[in-house]
């Protein structure tokens, strides 16, 4: 039954809906920040002002755009202001960057941005081998990050990384997670994004973890879901988190910075697949699968690779 | 948040059980003949019965062996009766071989099978296409199978293809297949598979037909899934599958049979990748993960190509 099948119908997601399930999900586009900054092909400012702008003509509404982190870090997000510069995003567009500290934040907030978000770890072992601090000093560093972008009027958003496995530490304690999205949210931040960095989640796992941030009285349409395709588990955690009320969604298109060879692969779900899963539910997007799936396969081309994304693949196949 | 970390943790999946999943669950492994079947490379006899026996020595304790297919139309199991003499699995195997016809049934017997499986489609255009046949013919022709191997004393399996869509004519009624499902048990099949053979199917899809299936009287424990990950949903269907309580899945080690690379890539879900999400579930298999996942490695190997398995690629960078 593995036969590969010459095909007439083109197949796309049939709606059908399940009960509990949200009338509309949020796609938290994470392709130009999260998804190149794992890419070593060097993107002109130029692609990546193309690529965000069709991103927006595929329907996506909220795009994580760039991080004002330094150049020396992360040679590929080092032209931030000049892609800012160069995009025209609509106002209606959810437009957020990353502000890893003070000196970001001043970048931002002088390059106009509209949303920050800021990162910590919910460990030890992670928060000082990628953040060079603790879990403490991390929330201290973000402390002024937060304040001064909602001083600026901005909202923020509080990502927190290894919330469901450390790569050093081993599994982490739901509560560990649960006290740092209080203390983020203590600090001001608007929004949470609970990361499993390394992608061994799996949907109890995830109910575990979203029953404990929850239970600290944060809403849970505060709360986004970021899952790594490592272990082939992404989508599967997402669809346990819908059925917990989640409504937004970390996702890359084209699965873009998931090499789709390597070794021990990582990174992020590609937003078609999930896609593909929320217009088969009958859940709402906003996005155009076929346009977006277009975009990626314009993108991977840039990139001289292919797009990890099932869906991407296939529609490509279909189209050739 | 998508970097390639050093590991120094191994990681396994975590047990966070979810209310309302079975105890445990059977693993009906189809790599040596479906995945076997989809592969171009040909495989000697000593290594698929190696292959076999890696499978039983890593747990698995239901496979399907070979078909006793006309070498013409599948050159890859040419070797069916050979495989079945080189084999000496244990009786507590449960052992399936496929007959698509009498002369294959004969064959089969003959070659001391002891639970048989035949094929029919939902669709007239892939009865047509596939079985050179309508779905009413292939049932007719079924028939003396099922009857035939009843007869000698064994269980036979009916696999249902093409259950969520079908490449030339679209999108099937569930209706549709539970006909042909209420037809393969009046003939007397003891089990039925229902295969997304495309892919297509998302979590509302999956409930759709089991709803149909069951409403037949059709009993929940008779009826396995087959799931394919053309689109990426493979393992999200099995989830909403095992909410709707089916405690049989139908996978193929290492996903043995669906290329990693080419475009348009279809096939079946890896083994492993349905294992890391049932044991972080709680749900017991009797297969070890990191065993299986060394055959699977073993067998690419002899393939000559890498697993399209998210967690054999993750677990070999590991191992590296």
């Amino acid at each position: 039954m593995s036969e590969t099948v010459e095909t007439i119908w083109q197949p796309r997601p049939q709606p059908f809906p399940v009960s509990g399930m949200p009338a509309s999900v949020r796609i938290y586009e994470v392709g130009p920040r999260d998804g190149l900054q794992a890419e070593a092909t060097l993107v002109p400012v130029e692609v990546k002002a193309e690529f965000c702008r069709r991103l927006v003509d595929a329907g996506v509404s909220t795009i994580e755009l760039t991080s004002f982190v330094s150049p020396k870090w992360i040679p590929q997000l080092a032209d931030a202001e000049q892609l800012m510069t160069e995009l025209a995003l609509p106002e209606t567009v959810r437009q957020v960057v990353l502000a890893p500290n003070q000196r970001g934040l001043d970048r931002a907030l002088a390059a106009g941005a509209r949303e920050v978000a800021v990162f910590v770890s919910a460990t030890e072992t992670f928060a000082a081998k990628n953040l060079n601090s603790t879990v403490r000093g991390a929330l201290d560093a973000a402390a002024p990050v937060v304040q001064g972008a909602v001083a600026a009027g901005l909202p923020v958003r509080g990502y927190i990384s290894m919330c469901f496995g450390d790569p050093w530490e081993g599994p982490v304690a739901p509560s560990m997670v649960a006290d740092v999205a209080e203390q983020l949210v203590a600090l001001g931040v608007t929004s949470l994004s609970l990361g499993d960095t390394i992608g061994v989640a799996t949907p109890g796992h995830v109910h575990a973890v979203l029953g404990e941030v929850l239970a600290r009285g944060i809403g849970v349409d505060s709360v986004a879901m970021h899952f790594h395709d490592t272990y082939g588990q992404a989508l599967t955690n997402v669809y346990a988190s819908l059925q917990a009320g989640v409504i937004e969604f970390d996702s890359s298109a084209g699965g873009l910075g998931r090499c789709p060879y390597a070794k021990g692969a990582t990174g992020n779900l590609a937003t078609e697949d999930l896609l593909w899963m929320l217009h088969g539910l009958g859940v709402s997007t906003g996005v155009d699968l076929d346009a977006l799936a277009r975009t990626s396969s314009w993108m991977a081309a840039r990139m001289g690779n292919e797009s990890p994304s099932a869906v991407v693949t296939a529609l490509a196949a279909g189209r050739a």
